[in-house]
Formats: C-alpha cells, sequence, structure tokens
C-alpha cells in the first residue's frame, strides 16, 4: 500500500531531491514553501491571492483553529478548503509548537495551557490533536510533540524525545481509528532531540518506526546556532526513509532553506515572509530591503526590478512606503504578495539547480547575498 | 466652452436625473458614490480590487495626501494615477472639512492646524489648496471652504459663508492660472450655509456667479435633521445650473442618498460603508447585518444572498465573522469589497429607476427598509 504522501524523487543532487509528492488531494513538487496562515487565512491575503501565487501547500494553526472558532465549526462550514475558499493543500501544525511558546504544564498525558483569546484552560492530547485536524480537514495533519527552548540540558531534552514518542504512537494509533477525517489525509510524525545528534537519531528512528506518511523535524530553530543545527538536521535524515517527505519545521530564512535543501529536507513553513512584509521588510533580488528608509519616498521602481510579481507589475517603492508608513492594510497585502512570490520563486529556483545539479552554485549566491 | 465637467441628462424622474458627466479623463455616470481613499487607498483595497468594483469616482483626501507622503510626492510618483495605480476619475477634497475637526485657527486669509502626524504646524490657504490638488493631480479638486458645527447660531454659520465666498473666488482665480495641475482639471465650488435656507441660497448664487465647474453641498450631514438637511439642500439646489455636477459631501447612508437624488444631487462621498465594513456592518438587501452576531458563526450562506461581488461569490457568513472577530485585515478587505459593490448597486438601481421613472417606489422600498 503506499503511503498517503508518496515522494516521487525527480532528481538529485548530492543529498539535495527535487520530487512530486502525491496525495489524495492531488500533487505538489519539492522543495517547497508553505506560506502560514494561522488563523485561516495568510494574513491579509484571501484564497485567490493564495491561487495566483501558487504555494505547493499551506500551513494552518491547529492552535489557534482550535480556540478560534473552533475545529467543530471549521467542520460544519465544511472544512478548512471550503472554509477558506482554498483549494490546494492545507497542512496543519499540532498545536505543540505554539502551546510550547505559553509555558504550559505537560505531563504524561498531554499539555494544559491557557487560552490568549479568554483566559480559560485548555487542553491538548495527543488523540485531540488528531480529531482537532481530522475536523478541520488538513491534507496533512501533524503528531502533537513536546518542544524544548534551547540550550536545554540533556534531561530536558530526552524527556522530551520520550514524550514525543510515547504521543506519536497514541496519535499514529487513534488516526488509524477515527472516521472524522478528510479520506487518504497523510498523518506526519515529529522528530525531536535538540542538538545532540544522538538523540535526533534516536527520536528519528522512534518515529520511523511508526511508520508516518512523512517527517517534520521539529524543535530547531529555536536559539541555537546554524551548525548545531544542521548537524542535528542531518542526523536526522540520516535515519529518514526516502520515499517520504521531510518538512523542516519553522525555518524560512534563504541561507537556512538552501543549506537544508542540501541535506535533504522537503519542506519548509515559517512567518518570516509574511511578517517581514509588513514590517516593511522586503525579500528582493539584492537581499532584504527596508523599505521604510527614507530614500525609496520617491523611488517610482518596483520592490524588485526582476520580480515578476502582481506587486512589483504595478506599484512603486515610493507608492508601497507611503501606504506602509501611514499605517495602510493595503501595503500588508501588497508587499506579502511580493514576499511569498519571492519565497517561491526561490524554491523553484532550488528545484531547477538540483535538476541540472547546480545547487552548489544557487548556494553560494545565496549565501553571499543572505549571509 | 464647454465646462471641465459637463453633465449630459440622460433622463428625468421629477427633479431627479441621471446624467452623463464629461471630463478630460473620460465619463461617469449619475447618481455616483465616490468610496473614500483617504491615504492614497481606499482602506484595505488595492487599484485592482477597484478596476473590479467600477466606482465612477474614487475621493482622495488632500488634507491627508498633504501631510504624508506630502503633494510634491505624489507629484514625484507621477501624480495620483500612477501613484495608486487606478487610472478611473479621482476627486479631491480640499481637505476643509478634515481642518474644521481638528479646531483650527481660521483666519480670513486661511487655516493653521496641528498636524495629526508629528505636531507641526501646517499653513491652509484657498490657493494652497488649490496648488496641492494639483500636484496630486486629481481631475476633481475641490475649493477650501469653512465648515460649520451644527447647530450654530447665524452669526457664525453668516461669517463661514462669508468667508467661503471670498476664498472661493481666490481659488477660482488661482486655478486659472497655475500650471502645476492636468489640463483640464475641473474646479467645484462648495456651497455652505448651515441649515438656513436663505444663506444656502445666497451661498449658492455668490458659488455659482464665480462659475465653477461643478458644485459641492457641503456642512450637511454634521448633526442636523433629514428634514433640515434636505430643506437647506433644496434650497442650494433651486440655484445650482443644471448643466454642473451637484456633489452632496459626506452623505452615505441609503436613506440620505436616495432623497437627495430625488432632489437632483448627482454624486455622494462617504466613509461609512468601508468603515462599517472594518466593524463587521454588512449592507445587505435585507437592511443592516451585524456579522459579529453569533448566530452567524455557522452560517455558511454569502453575506447577502442577491449580491453577485466576489466576496458573496466566495466565502461564508462563517468564514468573514471568523476573521473578523479575531481581526485579520483579510476580513477588511473582504467586506469592504462587498459593502462598496452594494452601495455602487444602489446607484445602478437608482439609475435605472430614474430612466423608467420608477423612483418613488425604489424610494418607498429603501425607506422601508433602512429608515
Amino acid at each position: 500500500m503506499s503511503a498517503a504522501a508518496q515522494v516521487d524523487v525527480v532528481a538529485r543532487d548530492g543529498a539535495a531531491r527535487s520530487s512530486t509528492v502525491t496525495t489524495a488531494r492531488g500533487t505538489y513538487r519539492t522543495p517547497a514553501f508553505m506560506p502560514v496562515g494561522t488563523r485561516g487565512a495568510v494574513k491579509a491575503l484571501d484564497a485567490v491571492d493564495l491561487e495566483q501565487l501558487g504555494p505547493a501547500v499551506v500551513l494552518a494553526n491547529t492552535y489557534h483553529l482550535l480556540l478560534r472558532p473552533g475545529a467543530e465549526v471549521v467542520a460544519a462550514l465544511g472544512g478548512i478548503h471550503r472554509f477558506t475558499g482554498f483549494s490546494g493543500h492545507v497542512l496543519t501544525d499540532s498545536g505543540g509548537y505554539q502551546v510550547h511558546s505559553l509555558a504550559p504544564v505537560v505531563d504524561d498525558d498531554g499539555v494544559t495551557f491557557t487560552s490568549v483569546y479568554d483566559g480559560s484552560e485548555v487542553r491538548l492530547t495527543p488523540e485531540g490533536a488528531v480529531d482537532a485536524q481530522g475536523l478541520i480537514g488538513a491534507d496533512v495533519a501533524m503528531v502533537l510533540d513536546v518542544c524544548t527552548t534551547l540550550p536545554a540540558p540533556t534531561a530536558i531534552v530526552r524527556t522530551a524525545v520520550e514524550r514525543t514518542a510515547a504521543w506519536a504512537a497514541r496519535a499514529r494509533e487513534h488516526h488509524r481509528r477515527i472516521e472524522h477525517r478528510p479520506a487518504g489525509q497523510a498523518l506526519f510524525g515529529i522528530v525531536q532531540g535538540g542538538v545532540d545528534p544522538e538523540l535526533r537519531r534516536e527520536s528519528a528512528e522512534r518515529t520511523v518506526d511508526l511508520d508516518f506518511d512523512g517527517y517534520g523535524i521539529g524543535g530547531l530553530s529555536v536559539g541555537e546556532g546554524r551548525p548545531e543545527l544542521l548537524d542535528a538536521l542531518a542526523a536526522a535524515i540520516d535515519v529518514l526513509p526516502a520515499d517520504r517527505p521531510r518538512y523542516l519545521m519553522g525555518v524560512g530564512d534563504p541561507v537556512g532553506i538552501v543549506e537544508a535543501v542540501a541535506l535533504g529536507v522537503d519542506q519548509f513553513d515559517c512567518v518570516a515572509p509574511t511578517r517581514l512584509a509588513r514590517h516593511g521588510t522586503v525579500l528582493t533580488e539584492e537581499g532584504r530591503l527596508n523599505l521604510r528608509n527614507a530614500r525609496f519616498a520617491r523611488d517610482d521602481g518596483p520592490l524588485d526590478p526582476v520580480c515578476p510579481c502582481s506587486t512589483c507589475a504595478r506599484w512603486s517603492r515610493g507608492y508601497l512606503r507611503h501606504l506602509l508608513t501611514v499605517g495602510e492594510p493595503t501595503a500588508w497585502r501588497l508587499i506579502t504578495i511580493h514576499n511569498l512570490s519571492w519565497m517561491l520563486a526561490l524554491m523553484d529556483r532550488l528545484s531547477e539547480a538540483i535538476q541540472r545539479g547546480e545547487l552548489e552554485r544557487v548556494r553560494r549566491d545565496v549565501a553571499e547575498r543572505w549571509a
């Protein structure tokens, strides 16, 4: 039986790979960057904007949707695709990372945290996270894991690995059992283990033993240095099966993405491109550009002269800077469209480079402009 | 010589009229509702959204553009059309109304007020307002007038009428002289006079004597009752020439619009439809709908079942309510598109009713649902 997220490798360049991933919804190409639609919308965008940008997958946050409007409400409104009007792939995180940032009470059975919306006490278990993502109707669901802030004592990381493994087994079992989820919904396990390659390897092995449809590598890009991140990542990837997607969670800076692709990662999510956009940091072929800088006030040129996006086709740096400095939401949307367009173009460039065996050249180029 | 805003009446129904207005930019049909693009964007929308909505005219605020980014910057970036990417008609107010709300120091020569952006002291004169609108590159510029809050003692209203008349003469003269404005830019005078029909008539006569390309009726909908508003309006219209546009400033509620159209008004502006949208008040065929109401949480239907707009075609009340309650800017844009679509459809309906001699029926219908 084929997995619910089948990887067909189209090209390799060293450990890097460009693949077609096939799910119940359809296919997407890797390397893939997943824009983050926290509360059922990529901030300031709608489904038409997403269709025009064409991301392989969009991420939605289970944590947020669980609290508002509630997973049952999303289900009552037809599931995440009908709810948002977006018919492409949707991956939901499990809520583990958001809950982690709220300093929750974690016990062996699950986590208890306080809702940011109304202060109420909320309980999340591995089974509950699977249920919620089933109701939400994601194409790809993630298991509930336990994150640690880095640096962390080995004992803390070890406990997180143990709980993550135990919860993964419960999630896998529960996911097989329930019916209130899309037919063919994929479930990804998550590898933890901090920056200790041995713990990463062990966590990866224990996760792979449970036979997930894909594998997230979590708990990285949380304060450690890039070399440590890449060592831990390499140790995990070494164990992961070649025919399942590998998803490095929360990494979205160009250098981090390219280095991880070089190690064999398939997909990424990060709020950075959209959050930066709303603060006026523009991703361009020449590197970051701070649009708030006064020198752009009378600049009639596009955000990035080589960009084919709808924002660059029509509006000037001067206009967008003006809208941004006076707080017009139009600026957030138009700059977000550009930044996402830039990120998706970077992924296309990586895919093409892998197919031509030229990833090393792109890697040097990105390192030079973005280090 | 034809005026810079020539009215060709297509149909009449009593005092109401449906016209084609021809300017240097092209033509627009009346009755017309002008969405307000305060700072160079209708809040949360872009020029593509506006093209799809197709308003006859969009209003931009001279006051705001003068302070940020500055009229010279708009000029340096190619004028308001190239700046915003919108190629339809743009009318700029003179800044008089905004300045009025800041309790400025008014003398015979002009007004001095404090910038809301940086607290600096700003001076606006009739000539300065004309200069700014010339640089901004509006298709229709408005003279600087003096508003009064109502109710007001006759002496105050009288002073406002006198200053408005003196400033109108200076603006008219200055507009003829300057070259830094679009060829064929129209200049509209403004009728003041509070709710006193005699003062309204006098102000209208003195404004018409200066031969403007169109006439704003200002200083209404500022606290007086509807009967007083309509009496003052009728007194002004009685004096205004039939071949020039008549623009009732700041009125945007459906009943007010229909009553004013019945008296012969051609065009309107108001922030209400866009501001209401951002607060979750939806304009529908059945009247106002408060989308924040919990009963819409699981409502899978469109905002307005009979609305053909892009928002109603794709998204449910439940989804939009969710985005609105969690503060997603996507909600502001999508509901704004609907509310403006509704307003523009109302104007189409009025135009058609006038052409069929059925305005009275629409008037009763609107009064019933919106009173």
